[in-house]
């Protein structure tokens, strides 16, 4: 019997960018949900933001937002701008990253490797942000 | 009782490159679908397009284009040239892009934030291409 | 009446990096599942790897290959590498590429387009690294 089971996370990080590790939040909700097979949905619900999983290693998380400025600068020469929006290099970092990932579940639990993480990863943070985490299964 | 609902979606685009909203056309098949919960799959059938999730900012979009362009040219030298082919950048895109993205539905509707929008982005046009929606749920 | 099936793939291989199709052991392990519609979700479960759809062509593969080693560059600069470990461009390399795919399953086959194949992207080899595929459907 296929059941669903979703919550959202809100966030307002006090930095324009952060990485937050949410790993352990997903896991609770895969417990609350019951589900024992089946998927995970995790997804950022603004256009400025990403999820993504990877290593939780400090360093790595500068490597990372190191790439993705020199990919997609901050600065002031967008043509989403022109709205009189500044953050255009966000948008195209959501995009680089992307903006979800599943989750394989077996067994009750996130089926993961050894080392992956579920990031939610801010790119123009200070506001109120939104990720859906919906599980389907059994 | 979990459903399934397949659609295709065709495109034949005028210009080599475009970025077609396609947020009511999935609103739609997911209305016909009768599903309430679930997940919707939208995929790019072909290897030189793309699927993302952002906004409906015509700058945006064209910022999009331009990073695109920047981190995989239009050009000549790709060695995937050498079977004849002249697109090896809009694979390189696609890959960028990605292909895909899976929409959370619930109650009835896709489970977006306020500035969602579904955008299939054609990397080599002028020719037929497809997308599938598959609908999953209850 | 939906039903799970998991499989566990597993890679060790001879160079750093490789990309190997494994389109055909994905519809053998659909075939094994019996499930005739529904959804393939195939990841990779370490964060040095990557999982993608596109061409089987050999001159394309070293394309994606050039770009990614342009946009994350094997080298000795990361912070990831004050660790001890000599991989930070392979981390950076899975973001781009992203870790895995959704494959749509109708009538008990892929539901792909012509040249779409499933490719799984070795950036940390020399190794035992595993991939999980879990279908879902009926």
């Amino acid at each position: 019997m296929v059941k669903f089971h979703t919550e959202y996370l809100t966030f307002n990080t006090p930095k324009r960018r952060e990485y937050l590790n949410i790993t352990r939040t997903v896991e609770e909700i895969l417990s609350r949900s019951a589900i024992r097979e089946g998927m995970i949905l995790v997804s950022a619900m603004h256009i400025t933001a990403g999820v993504y999983v990877n290593d939780a290693e400090d360093g790595l998380i500068q490597d990372i937002d190191d790439m993705l400025d020199r990919l997609a600068p901050l600065g002031p020469d967008y043509r989403h701008h022109r709205t009189g929006e500044d953050n255009g290099d966000a948008h195209l970092k959501s995009m680089l990253c992307h903006h979800q990932v599943v989750v394989p579940v077996t067994d009750g639990k996130l089926d993961f490797g050894p080392w992956q993480q579920i990031y939610y990863a801010e790119f123009d943070g200070r506001r109120r942000k939104r990720v859906i985490v919906k599980v389907m299964g059994e």
